[in-house]
């Protein structure tokens, strides 16, 4: 075929590069051969700029009913394969970004689409439940079967919700029905609180508060979005809950040279929390838990080191905070482990873990006594969706036989070094390399920079996103292989060539 | 079979009961004549109580994962069709709350499944884009087809959520931004704003606000849960925004004898809003936005006259603050028409219409103005689902083909006649009769007897929701024809006569 011809002479212009650049590219490593997942195309394949005439005509057309300054370009989805996009037209991307992080084994998978073609499947798909009132019968176990699966250390209890913002409002809302029972010493509220909720006043509606980092990114929703503060974008002009925000830890790179500096800013972090927390409470406005992300993404791919959480987590059982660890971006198997929070190595991380993107559902695990004491507290219509977790079932299934969280280690581990190597090579371009498994990130000079690489490169087949002012993340599928860092890397070399 | 051949035996049952009732039933229409649809059963099935005991076991299982308190039993839906829920045990139920008026064409519909046959259909359901960043090729053509198809007057422009807390929070976003564009006279915000914003606080986080209804339900995220107003069990424990609450007319009925008195009340009701309005623009928080239910349905089926919203619609222009529709229960035409609002006869009837439920996906209309002037302003990760527009589209057509609003009406003033007979019948258990198509209620004595009747009714084969303190709601799907209403009728005749 045409488009595999190409890919091949694509390969070979790969193989020139690493040539060109082959003296000291700790890339271009043995393991780098050809092992592609079957289903997978052999390489990129660039007919047009993007966006090319078919998108710009659709974004055109789309205009007319949404804003589409977000829109990159149109799709083919039936296509697409793998680890490669492929657009309306007729582009192959290798797909560094899936979905803002979303697509946890590739396009089009066959173990997916196979399910959809078992006629036991269709009536979930058609019949959308009221989970919460009337769930269908292979529900508990197609949640123990894909959720319970992998639930955090500690918790046994998971509720599904239908995205990432509605799983983070609901577990705002556990952990303030929690902290108020505490409060109480009982879960009889009082007249006064029966009627002033009704209004919105206190004590029904009490004045607590979520205690959030600067950087980190919670979700859109009004109560998600008071723990957000990534960009001004997100959050001007709306309305929200004087809540308090700590600092987050700016680590200086790379982190062996920066050791003793960068234990200090994380003290100085933590005090910081502390201190919020007194003064809220001070204020009338108890913190009743503290949410964050193991790796703040949206914000910038900001890291910090597991001795930090684990003494953040000490603070929030020393105030009484519930600690809620958002998993959103993180979460899925990225890092190497399924949950970030792995890596810091305890039994108890965290009372409320919540997950959506490669989950394919949105949803928090809690432990015990979180879950809201009454029914419909924690209600919606729908409450999720069955036939995300039939898929969720199949995705661990191939997670498990393809062992993919090694695969992403050992992918991560090729990419940081080539990152590593790139920074090297350009380091008037990049720095601050850094990452957990393929969940990495790269500083460009500026953000101008940035976001011309971010264009060149999709020209050359490979799509990246942006994070934070001046970063690059990155965010390939499980089955991102070392043999797809390579061409990434490769790639990737060329565009900073031309940018020197 | 041997479940067609109880039916039957059921069936004849239900025809002695229309014998034994019939003198001065206006119920028993010649219209009553069975035309099911096809793929429906012929009547109710109960081969145990309810919860059975396939359902209890099921229960327990899942109450160590979640709290199981709201579930009412666990469903078959594999084996449900049309109008009739099928639960674990075999019982066959005639469903009149379809999953909280979620499911537009009955269960397992034959175009439905027919969409999920197609292979073409597939990559849909398999590949969920990130919406806002790269649509699939057909999804102007599909939003086109479907949501823009059946679009609000005067709106154009429509934006998908993943549910319908979503698609209100971000309708309330856009209400935010248009309202601080149209106060600043511009829209290039302050550096004082840019920076305040980043910490939740003024000018960049204005305190703006929407004014609501008592009695009001918009959803149950931070956000949405400021304007809900309809049960404690919703609000308790959960912060809040100081925004203005008004008293939501309640009408007396019947109507046509109260007509002076309901008048008054609604006039009331609206000076109400126009005195928040000045006040909480005295306080410092300007009203942005009024959201109201054409028929407040979580809060028990209040209904208000046409001049009602036609006069609010005039105090929200006077007062430039958007008039927010929330038609995710009202809307998808079980009033008879597809949006509830189309009731009231405006050319200009709100700035938002929101919706979700029976249109499988949430989401809302807005005017040109309120669209964000930015992209990423309205923004998240799926942004909603295409695989719940390709479902749309089918679901619109066989609502087209069938003539299913017509249904409606038809279906509806049977039900209401229905109802009134039963409560001239039944005057100490049954009052206030009200409807719009099959959107119908009546209260009940009070809320145990009311609860009591529910089971009744349940253990009859006939399921049903409450609202309010005492109401019961009726919430068939659009294919529930006057056979249905009759099938109804009797069955909850002999609950009724149970409890005189």
């Amino acid at each position: 075929m045409a488009s595999c011809l190409i890919g091949r002479q694509l390969s070979l212009c790969v193989q020139k590069n690493l040539w060109l650049n082959s003296a000291g590219c700790r890339y271009v490593s043995k393991a780098a051969a050809k092992t592609q997942v079957e289903y997978d195309y052999d390489g990129p394949l660039m007919k047009t700029t993007v966006p090319g005439p078919r998108s710009q005509e659709l974004t055109k057309q789309l205009g007319d009913i949404q804003n589409v300054g977000a829109v990159n370009f149109f799709c083919n989805y039936e296509d697409s394969r793998g680890n490669y996009l492929v657009d309306v037209d007729g582009n192959r991307m290798l797909d560094i970004y899936t979905q803002i992080s979303s697509i946890p084994i590739g396009y089009n998978h066959p173990a997916l689409l196979k399910l959809m073609t078992n006629p036991n499947n269709l009536s979930t798909f058609v019949n959308r439940p009221a989970l919460g009132i009337l769930p269908p019968e292979n529900f508990p176990d197609k949640i123990t079967e894909s959720l319970l699966s992998i639930a955090p250390s500690g918790m046994t209890r998971v509720q599904t919700m239908a995205c990432g913002s509605c799983a983070n409002e609901n577990a705002f809302k556990s952990i303030f029905i929690w902290y108020r029972n505490k409060e109480r010493g009982h879960n009889t509220p009082s007249e006064e609180e029966l009627t002033t909720c009704m209004t919105n006043q206190a004590p029904g509606c009490p004045d607590l508060s979520i205690l959030s980092f600067m950087g980190g990114f919670h979700g859109r929703t009004l109560g998600c979005l008071a723990t957000t503060h990534s960009k001004v974008i997100h959050k001007l002009d709306v309305p929200s809950f004087d809540w308090p925000v700590a600092p987050f830890p700016r680590l200086k790179y790379p982190l062996e040279e920066f050791s003793r500096e960068n234990a200090q800013e994380e003290a100085r972090c933590l005090e910081e929390v502390e201190d919020l927390i007194v003064k809220w409470r001070q204020k009338g406005k108890p913190v009743a838990g503290i949410i964050i992300e193991p790796i703040q993404a949206e914000g910038g791919d900001n890291h910090a080191s597991p001795d930090f959480f684990r003494n953040l987590r000490n603070i929030s059982r020393k105030h009484g905070c519930a600690f809620h660890v958002d998993e959103v971006q993180t979460g899925g198997g990225c890092t190497g482990k399924f949950w970030a929070h792995e890596h810091w190595g305890m039994d108890d991380p965290a009372e409320i873990v919540s997950f959506s993107k490669k989950l394919l559902t949105g949803g928090y695990y809690q432990k015990d006594e979180l879950q809201a004491d009454k029914p419909y507290r924690i209600f919606n219509t729908w409450m999720g969706d069955p036939s995300k977790n039939l898929f969720l079932v199949e995705v661990l299934n191939v997670i498990r036989r393809e062992n993919l969280l090694e695969e992403v280690t050992r992918s991560g581990k090729a990419l940081l070094n080539g990152l590593y190597e790139l920074q090297a090579q350009y380091p008037g371009l990049l720095s601050r390399a850094r990452g957990q498994g393929t969940f990495c990130a790269i500083d460009v000079r500026d953000a101008a920079t940035r976001d011309r690489l971010l264009l060149q490169a999709r020209d050359k087949g490979m799509l990246l996103g942006g994070c934070g002012d001046q970063s690059i993340r990155f965010r390939p599928a499980l089955v991102f292989k070392e043999y797809h860092v390579h061409i990434f890397l490769n790639i990737f070399n060329d565009v900073l060539a031309q940018n020197k």
